[in-house]
């Protein structure tokens, strides 16, 4: 069997790191050949997971076309946010939890999406139906995963089955997940010693809104006040980065991890801004926005940007 | 909970008819409302099935934004196929065995597909993941599905899951799968009374490829030589239809059911015909083109034709 790439998204979390390696796994006990790789560097709280439970990060590509026909996406679906050489191979396998956009294959396909808190939370779901033991180090990656993405259980995309699936991937791979998480959460939030225009870039999306080119970054802070003397910075940053790449509109979205507030930075078109604006009912005051209790990018902040952008 | 409709594709077949009675039953035991509806009445094969197994057949629906906010898709994703105002509400679930295009959300969803031969097949594996007893006429009817899509176990679209399915429900149902489904199937086939114009819109799909309508009819039969006569009066109803619905290319294909050979019928512009020829290395003779061994539009024809259309 001809050998498949398994990956996650551009700008890679936790999570796209994590359920790449487990499905990989799963995967090549199944019988296909595959290699768990990455489309950019863990960043700091996923090289603190990856170290804590030994496992090697996934090596980095810039492009696919040129190693496989075949591949498997995990935890994204939306071309632009995949290799850029994604339409020269063919899909496979999807494991994912966001809307569907743009994503047309030739072929009929293994598709299992679900709206929880994780890919990871499906994965395990994916262990369970193949009656496959996950290895200590990949239980400790998907629990890590979980508990990133859902910030410890405390967003709002949170469901039961996350909880169950951290519960128990947190026993097999041995940690406190209150405790692991804490730290490891925290080992993701030091923003003081690098560069505005490196943190709206490390964990960002790009999305298609009704023909606007849409950049969200999103940054974990324990202090809201750790940006506060740097907005400017972030706004050059990010003017910069929408120049270079077309954005319509750039957000950056602050959020601290321990209370679930955010604050949003907003740069683009006056039009976009609006939009902006008007989909969060808000007034931006010198291009920010206090968005409290928002931590979901995907869904307190991509759907109503969506609709505000109309269909 | 409101209310959700659940309904596969447009023309439904056995498999669209089956899938939405069992899992809308199986969704109401999750404690979802839902009511299976169809988008058609059933044709003549799934009629004898819903007879047999002593079920009534689903309301027919034209539109669904007037009943219900949220909907949940069986055996379709592409728009085209769907209800004509799927735009206006939410799709929560889908279960699928069929390529994805133009499909998008504004949210997350339930998707799950697989390329098997039926997606009976997959609701048998959602009835197991939740440990929902099926019930015994809705085991009928989904086995009746996997007997329909597989022409038997014979169309190449058939996997191994597909097998223990239908073994399974076969078993449920209390029915010998071969002696019920060969008349089944034949009852699918009685040609004999209906106009061309009737057979041709049956089991019709319609696809966008590259931009390019095309749409493709499928016909059961036990002897092609059913067909032999009545070819200029099939190609009659077809052009009438094709400059009526904007169709570029309109291709139905009369399977035998007892040898698997398909005889395609084409109508349509000269440069989308002469893309078919090509698409199947064949020249087309009378507007008709031999093609042995082709059972299965999804994955015989809609593929090499997808491809031919460049994309």
């Amino acid at each position: 069997m001809a050998k498949q790439l398994v990956f996650g998204h551009q700008n890679p979390d936790t999570d796209a790191i994590a359920a790449a390696i487990a499905y990989a796994y799963l995967e090549k006990q199944k019988g296909y050949d595959t290699e768990a790789v990455a489309l950019g560097e863990p960043n700091d709280e996923t090289q603190y997971a990856l170290k804590y439970f030994r496992t090697d990060a996934p090596r980095v590509v810039k492009t696919v076309s040129n190693e496989v026909d075949k591949v498997m996406l995990v935890d994204h679906n939306e071309p632009q946010q995949s290799a850029p050489d994604i339409d020269k191979v063919t899909v496979t396998h999807v494991i994912d939890h966001h809307r569907i956009q743009n994503f047309n294959t030739a072929q009929p396909l293994y598709y299992h999406a679900e709206p929880v808190g994780c890919v990871s939370t499906i994965i395990y779901e994916e262990y369970q139906m193949a009656g496959v033991e996950i290895p200590k180090n990949i239980a400790g990656l998907m629990a890590s995963a979980i508990i990133s993405d859902t910030l410890l259980l405390k967003s709002p995309t949170t469901t039961a089955k996350d909880r169950t699936a951290l519960a128990a991937l947190a026993q097999e791979a041995g940690i406190d997940p209150k405790k692991y998480g804490l730290t490891m959460l925290k080992a993701g939030t030091n923003i003081a010693g690098k560069p505005a225009a490196e943190l709206v870039d490390e964990d960002a999306k790009s999305f298609e809104m009704n023909g606007q080119s849409v950049r969200i970054a999103q940054v974990n802070v324990v202090d809201l006040g750790d940006v506060k003397d740097r907005i400017d910075e972030f706004k050059d940053a990010m003017k910069q980065e929408a120049k270079k790449a077309h954005y319509d509109l750039f957000v950056t979205l602050v959020t601290n991890i321990l209370d679930s507030n955010t604050e949003g930075i907003v740069v683009g078109a006056t039009g976009a801004k609006d939009t902006f604006a008007k989909a969060f009912k808000t007034t931006l005051r010198n291009g920010t926005a206090q968005l409290p209790g928002v931590v979901s990018r995907k869904k307190q902040v991509v759907p109503p940007l969506t609709e505000a952008f109309g269909k």
